[in-house]
């Protein structure tokens, strides 16, 4: 029998996405879908892409409360999501979160990277942090998946061998390029056609963006270490969908791009969405895929540059969220996803 | 000795575009620039190409009324213009309205297509239509002139020829094309890079699209009709500049290609801002330039379609705001224009 | 059993959209794949997303007779195409055709259009005309199916049932918008980013578009008529995907728009990839998919407005492809598309 | 009395701009515009946007040697350059050249950055640099002015203050994005629409770009040094103009970011075509002008971030070699550009 799938917040890119993939899933029957702004009109007035797709009518998000769901994808804004969260988490067999509200372990990281005192700090360490590819034998089962950032996503697994092996620097520098997706489908200046188009610039620079927290948490965990340091330059770049990340690291030992590209086909061996290139990746090649491409190059003879490559709505959100769900089911990793 | 120069409502696109023509021509001097949401902001904290450019401080658009300026652009929403416009026209000696305030002639026509009673009808037999290239008699030493509006402009300048001669049928069918540009700087989510890139539909369509009124008011003037209808079909396309017109035409005899280029181009001979094609007009020919190309071909042996194209933000706005300008004060009437 | 497939032309943009959807297709192994100028190299360094997607090496052409294939799919261009299929029909069950070389029944058609001599005209007759929802029941066992083209597909679509039940004058004007890969992967100048990034454009306008062809034969059978004559005026806009058609016809009765809608419901209602909308068709809601959307408006009376809008790489090429496939195999129609 | 100007290879995006900005300089006339494609054409038919602002025929390039010229513009490819200004630099008071045939000072980087032997080594120490705001006074009265590069442009404008201050370590790694219009008017798959919207990719990355001989000859010279090396890393994102270049330095001492943007503000203070920002750079900003944007930030503690930002085309080609031409001449350096 199919899944009864919910989705809060669905009129963003993100919740978009999911139904897009959802609709095609063969366990999946999406029955619930929530938003504030649209409640009472049909999704598919929202996105005329749906129509046919998905003809069911936004409701407003309190009503999630009288659903009976077995799955809960939360696409809600940080803080809000954890409110919802914190009164489902005992009715809802299976929540799937894409916010941030449950990446971080440690409940004084939100204050300090997302200026707010976490609703429910007891229910952070009931969630596992949804990177299907390094977390697979905890996601099974699982109950509250923390679906990681987009970001994060190119560079964790973009460093994750190297870490895994003490092969680098604790200190990283990442010059990484994202859609405007990336910025969500939130009404202000900088994110108007005219304005973006035929531009581009950094935003964020240095050690402000709020990704770095779960950057650093994670690589400190399979580095085993806790002074990894990310400075990170985040660009918006013209395109609807992708992020391209060249990732810097300081060889603490003399490696050959050779025997980087062996240790990562050893490491990802198993990995349908993983592809290490011997190209570079480019975004035209992951765009609208689950997959995660890499490449490498060396300059300066001890720096070791990782090129990640992800479509940011799919692999970096809601693709990546559908195969945390199909883990956590133990269905086919792939079902659902092109 | 320079032109005092003020511009209410300098945030928006067709504001930008005046500060830069403006700034590179001879006789201007800008001394007062209006936003009510930046006031005590650098224009060029709000548009960064103009660092150094202009490097004033928007004010509160009331600060208008203490200003001595010799020359007022009113780049505000329609209704707020003629507001401002109603208690200035005395004091100012030259005003141009790129708003829709002073366009129509007849009062009751603002009811009916800007859904709004007029602010003061009494001005409106005061302003002179500023379409340059038909109109220039009567804007030399004008004291307001009303700035046509983006999509007319390629319609009445497409079309004057063939009705100044009686040639074709009253009944005109326009397919256009326009830059995101032409919705302002405003934030609804229709305006947003990832709604509007890489997609293209028409809205506005049949007889709504408030344009249709100056449409239909100064073709009825040129031909000495008073039947003309303007079916008007415009779409956006994803780019920041341009208008394309298609104008389906039917004639009302015989009439070859060459001799509506012939007709064209003795109707045009001395306009140094208009360009008779021989192939179809482009959007890249014109954007960022004051011209308006024109092109010609036949269907259906008695359909003659006429292409034109523009800027809409330069020769469909402010550069034709400048060209009024040069025009009233007498002076050379591409100075600023590139 | 999955069936052999063969793609001849596969380093096209059709081709690539071939590849990904009968990647996903579960009838269908694809075993060859040709291209005269990548023979030897992989398919994926020629697209780098088909990367563990499909890892076939590019063979050349000719080889194509070697292949045992249960399907055939030619990409070439025309003419090349009618050459091979001419020695091929007789060895391979199923071919689909996605040039022009069978689409026209009179072999006269192919000097008049396409300024070429048919290379087999006698396999003219053998052929259906592969567009789906209308010629179904004769595609089902075919053995040569010529794929119509995207332009078409629009405009047959969008008129089909008017002239079925007569409604409409046989003098029709189509304003067409297309995307930059209906051009194909072709080296010429206009087809440059730079050149066509912020541009926007009518080509090949008038009674001169090879399309106007089979768009006329079609209809003219479905009208029972021999007088349809399209006037047809494309543009490119800067999207890769994409087509927009604004078909402008003439009603000879009075009918209204919901009689029109009511009319397209019940004439396509056992159509899954036609949408017949309330609001009009937008690129963005069809690309990349399968779908036909189609929507209606009235100017002047008694012009009816047909918009109809495909993605002209699926619908338009290779998604009718593989729709005419599973039809011919008797299979899931929507088998592989999403 | 007005300059006669000549432009070999006027058919490209240099060209291109050269003409525009030269059409409305007060001193120029061009007189000669060399194609060897388009020989015999109106130049207006390559460049539509041309059309009354310059219609000259191109003419084939050889019969330059006929024409009486007081500047020459030459933006051909390097060799046939070289090739043809060693045949004019006694005839022509003013060669300017676009290529990077007379940029490297040591002969023997020209088989190894270009793969060549110069034609006329004899020559190469005859050339000025010109990078106006560093080399201005030898540019006055130069006879042979060798225009930079765009990445280096961007490259050397954005650390000649540190290295003439000897603040920063001599390893530097660039992070560079370019328009596609960096690329030139080349008919290749990667510079088609279709391939490179949507899409951004790395590309020469290491120590094999081209560009990095002239950055690392001139850095070195500003900081009477030998061992300057650049890891660069360039990438092509969909825009039709502009770069951004990303300078990661490591400092030799602890400075502030205030004092660095002092330093620069001291260091260009008379420059009217570089700003130094207290935000970063945007392409928009400086899109279409011959500014040269600078904004600086830290990470890491002691690696300063440098970002800077050109029209490529403009100050990266065209405008920066008519700002050459200006100041060679002794006249207002900033006429013709806007």
């Amino acid at each position: 029998m199919k899944k009864k799938i919910g989705i809060l917040g669905a009129t963003g890119y993100t919740g978009q996405e999911l139904i897009k993939i959802l609709s095609r899933h063969k366990d999946a029957e999406i029955t619930f879908v929530s938003s504030r702004s649209y409640a009472g009109n049909p999704i598919s007035s929202v996105f005329g892409d749906l129509l046919n797709i998905c003809d069911l009518i936004c409701k407003n998000p309190d009503e999630v409360y009288k659903e009976k769901l077995d799955i809960l994808f939360c696409a809600l804004p940080h803080k809000e999501s954890a409110t919802f969260i914190s009164e489902l988490i005992d009715k809802i067999p299976l929540i799937i979160d894409l916010s941030a509200d449950f990446r971080l372990d440690n409940p004084l990281d939100y204050p300090k990277w997302y200026s707010m005192e976490h609703p429910c700090p007891e229910h952070l360490s009931k969630k596992v942090f949804g990177m299907c590819e390094l977390n697979r034998s905890r996601i099974k089962g699982a109950k509250l998946i923390a679906n990681p950032g987009c970001y994060p996503t190119t560079v964790i697994l973009g460093l994750a061998p190297l870490f895994a092996k003490g092969l680098i620097d604790s200190k990283i520098t990442v010059d990484s390029k994202s859609s405007i997706s990336g910025a969500g489908r939130t009404l202000k200046i900088g994110n108007l056609f005219v304005e973006m188009n035929e531009d581009m610039y950094a935003y964020s620079y240095g050690h402000t963006h709020r990704h770095i927290a779960e950057m650093e948490q994670e690589l400190n965990k399979i580095g085993n270490t806790n002074d990894v340091t990310i400075a990170f330059v985040p660009h918006v770049i013209p395109v609807n969908r992708g992020i391209l990340s060249n990732i810097y690291t300081t060889l603490k030992q003399d490696v050959s791009i050779e025997e980087v590209k062996s240790l990562y086909r050893e490491f990802y061996k198993n990995e349908k969405f993983i592809r290490i290139r011997d190209d570079l990746p480019k975004i035209s090649s992951v765009k609208y895929s689950n997959y995660c491409d890499i490449g490498f190059f060396k300059i300066h003879s001890n720096t070791l540059v990782i090129t990640s490559a992800i479509d940011n709505i799919v692999k970096g959100a809601s693709g990546q969220a559908v195969q945390n769900m199909n883990i956590a089911l133990g269905i086919n990793e792939s079902e659902g996803l092109i």
